[in-house]
């Protein structure tokens, strides 16, 4: 028996999440075949974070165990030969048996990419979320300074999301300029709660147009009702980026 | 009467390039219903650079005359709504009836992008060439330094290059990290050949493989052979980047 860790890249677009599903592609049954063919044995993946219909992943970390009859080098070559190229291995490497992807992620890194342009472009179309009219960005940046901590998120939990506790500690919370109109909010922390990032966004972004005040982040945090809170912010501007451990 | 100059940006995937061709959709046929649709008049497009089949463009100029009948904000708006999400009107002004968008093009950058990274990205594959191995950097700097200025680009001539002259001046020449693993080779000129940048950026690669001298870069220019110059370089990860007036 071994346990092998695999970092994944993924664009998104073309499935329906990370996760089982009956009807449709998604990241874990395409990338779980291509890894049972090679290894010639059923292959079963777990993942530091499960991404949506249509979110991507720059770095996601996966893992499973197998009988060791294929040196990683074959995983990694052999898995990206039979892969599709919207999903890469990017590394593979050996780790302890008790190695858990989901559980023992100390931090992940969302960032969810905003294109601030009258014209959408062409070559963000599927990696951001262009809005037409200019936002306040200082706005945007006081609100978000309020979702650093430990704070109940039930105000900005997606439909069916299951978690016992809706409590969760942001880490990191950052809006920056990546390139010219192009943005982003990066949110780091231990856990997330089901389309909280884009319920998030959704909501800062009403904070941009100025429909409502940064000081009515804090607010939506007590009165915890996602009622009362801004729209779903696209799929398509989502990436997991980053897992630390 | 009027002319109007527009600023479009595309992603040449789907393309047969931007020029009318017998089969297939081409910018220039796309965009040219469009315009008619708007505007109920027939819409003939000039270019200031022609891209091939494959080829984006982050700015390319074009203009065209008219009878003037619509504002130009709903040539944009229309234009852009009418057209497919990957071609895209940035901008439209009107211009002195003498304007010509490829004769008075005094400048024209083209930027190539290469993906310097074991793995290909997801992200990049529509837009930069993967190369696998790592590249000796330093000797495509020494190599593309040699194209700056006034040569006879021979060498670096495609097939079914029918200029009269093939001496071009390059003003610039860069070679620079965008981001991570995300390299660019920018050439700015009055004018290029037919493939003139992918034949050059191909042997660029191959200076950065070992397989070839930086010096080699000067004697290709002064062999005018172009059986003697390296191979080129996949249209996919080629931008016309900006045109100066």
């Amino acid at each position: 028996m071994r346990r092998v860790k695999l970092t994944l890249t993924y664009d998104g677009t073309a499935y329906r999440g990370f996760q089982l599903q009956p009807n449709g592609p998604t990241i874990q049954s395409v990338t779980e075949e291509a890894l049972s063919r090679i290894l010639q044995e059923p292959v079963k993946l777990r993942a530091a974070g499960r991404t949506d219909a249509g979110v991507h992943a720059r770095e996601q970390v996966v893992d499973f165990s197998d009988l060791g009859a294929r040196p990683l080098e074959t995983i990694l070559r052999g898995g990206n030969a039979l892969l599709p190229p919207d999903i890469r291995i990017l590394s593979a490497e050996e780790v302890p048996l008790s190695f858990d992807a989901r559980r023992h992620a100390a931090e992940k890194e969302y960032r969810y990419f905003l294109h601030l342009h009258p014209v959408a472009s062409p070559f963000f179309s599927r990696y951001a979320w262009n809005i037409e009219k200019p936002l306040d960005l200082a706005a945007i940046r006081e609100g978000l300074a309020h979702v650093v901590g430990k704070h109940d998120f039930s105000s900005f939990r997606g439909q069916g999301c299951t978690a016992e506790t809706t409590v969760r500690t942001i880490l990191r919370a950052e809006f920056c300029e990546m390139a010219p109109a192009l943005h982003f909010i990066g949110i780091s922390g231990a856990g997330f709660l089901r389309h909280m990032v884009r319920n998030l966004v959704g909501t800062l972004v009403d904070v941009g147009k100025g429909r409502i005040s940064p000081e009515r982040i804090r607010e939506l945090l007590s009165l915890r009702d996602r009622s009362e809170a801004g729209p779903t912010a696209p799929a398509r501007g989502l990436f997991l980026w980053k897992v630390w451990y």
